[in-house]
């Protein structure tokens, strides 16, 4: 079990282990680069092995009779889906039991595939897969707040695989988000993403390519080099809300970024978030815009982000757009 | 030179270096583990070699004739001290030059040494020196706020040194901390720090050591595995404000403290980083209490934190503090 922890002074909420804790041996295991290898054993995220893992909550069958998309609750979860928050004091401090969701999404029955080689058509359900379990999720009452993430390489296991989680609470990045679209909403009723979207169609300097319904471009302050957004062109708070032939093309634009990546900086690794509007009617948004960050996890400057929530990105992004626009 | 960029949502500054802007071969220079090598060229901060660095602006002598501690402009700051700031709109977004001050501190012409294993009148020369470069840069009114940050080890050089950077504006953490400090104060007249200090030593289970100053304690919302702060019991806003006595006693707290994380763990890379209250009269906050945080590079939750801003944390504090303590 984890609780959710708040941190007194910035009042930011924090999973704390506590039914498993990791001692010091659990990291010494893990010594430089502290990153875990691929072991060799089987790997439950392969067809076949199936009965390693807990019961799927979704699939999608695939013509030869297999799946070729599978959603299954993380046996190592965040949250858990079960039991009540117990809000309580402890001292002068605030502490809840971290409840929620927290699934995985089998990308593919390919162990050593990756977005940036799929065919689209994967990528296409690779989404439906994030909709429907969203969609069922949001009838949770307790869940504020979806998050979509993906690390690639995968930390524990190398099969392409992403997260779904439904958290209690806002996370500190979605709520200044909602925090900054709101209060430019209130100077200007307008949304602040369509703004920028117009922007940078102007401007053509950050933008990375463009489809019918999305706009791929570094933003004009990322924090990092080649930090690279994906925003529906159309205004809409929700992720889950897209359809089928906004779903296709989005699966265009995300294979064409992440093969950029590919080429351009030699499989590096990223990680992507979707950000979408908190769920259940009392904490949505409709100011709020959904969008997809990407970030390669080549920084280098860490200890100084972390001292002070600054960031320093040696990369201009109107540099890292023109090369990622004549790579693709 | 850099840009200051303002991030048009969360209304966050970011650092863009324009004039020396780092391509795809520079990162792929690095990769994995996407850490630069020590080359075994020459230390430009070993004795002898003081002719390869800009020249100092503070030094401590040693006994031998040297130096024991060494003050330098950083050859690559983040931050440059010439120039004004022209804050300036481009199209929608707001941007400035990235003025400010970016200094290293040679720490001690040892380049094998490290802090959990120097003698404490050493480390109290290296806060002296911190101190006295504090106080000179406040003449300064350009600058809003300091950092001291140490990462180790060094990124570009193993030679035990830290940075001190002086800042046109209050990072988005430090931002946060005092908003909390503030809110805190308005309801209960009292400081959140200090209250945390009474509940800690109350509780003993996060606290690692105490000293006549300073207490160390592994904080309740721990972040990072082993996450420990050290802050002084008497309320103070400003790190530099610190007397003789007090330096001493620090000096004592920090290498305790670093030995423990070396003993522990086996030479963990480590991050520390001072907060203090913004400078100038119109910024300064008497209700802030300085302290020193310090994470260790260990954390295998990237992606999440990073897509989030939420943190998750598989040590307990409680667990965390009573390993430091015994390992003492």
């Amino acid at each position: 079990m984890a609780e959710l922890r708040r941190e007194p002074i910035t009042r930011m909420w924090v999973v704390v282990t506590t039914d498993d804790p990791k001692g010091p041996s659990d990291y010494l295991a893990f010594k430089p680069p502290y990153q875990r290898q691929e072991t060799g054993g089987l790997c439950p995220f392969c067809p076949g092995n199936e009965g390693m893992t807990p019961e799927e909550t979704f699939s999608l069958k695939s013509e030869g009779g297999g799946w070729s998309v599978r959603v299954i609750p993380n046996k190592f979860p965040f949250f858990r889906i079960e039991g009540g928050f117990d809000r309580r004091p402890e001292g002068m401090y605030d502490v809840m039991e971290a409840i929620g969701a927290h699934e995985i999404v089998v990308e593919t029955p390919d162990h050593g595939q990756s977005l940036g080689f799929m065919e689209t058509n994967q990528i296409e359900k690779i989404l439906l897969a994030y909709r429907e379990r969203l969609t069922d999720l949001e009838k949770d009452q307790r869940f504020q707040q979806f998050l979509i993430l993906k690390n690639y390489p995968g930390i524990f296991n190398r099969h392409p695989h992403s997260h779904i989680l439904a958290m209690p609470v806002v996370p500190r990045r979605i709520d200044e988000e909602i925090y900054g679209t709101l209060d430019y909403y209130q100077r200007k009723e307008r949304c602040i993403f369509c703004d920028i979207i117009k922007e940078e169609i102007l401007m053509k300097k950050r933008v990375i390519l463009e489809t019918v319904h999305f706009l791929v471009f570094s933003p004009f302050a990322s924090r990092y080099p080649f930090e690279s957004w994906i925003v529906p062109k159309k205004h809409s708070p929700d992720f889950h809300s897209i359809n089928e032939e906004e779903r296709e093309d989005l699966s265009v634009a995300i294979q064409s970024l992440f093969v950029r990546f590919y080429k351009l900086l030699s499989n590096p690794p990223y990680s992507f978030a979707f950000h979408t509007s908190p769920i259940q009617s009392r904490f949505h948004r409709s100011e709020y815009h959904w969008h997809i960050e990407t970030r390669l996890r080549i920084g280098l400057r860490e200890g100084f982000e972390w001292g002070t929530g600054f960031f320093v990105n040696p990369t201009p992004p109107e540099d890292a757009a023109a090369y990622l626009r004549e790579v693709g």
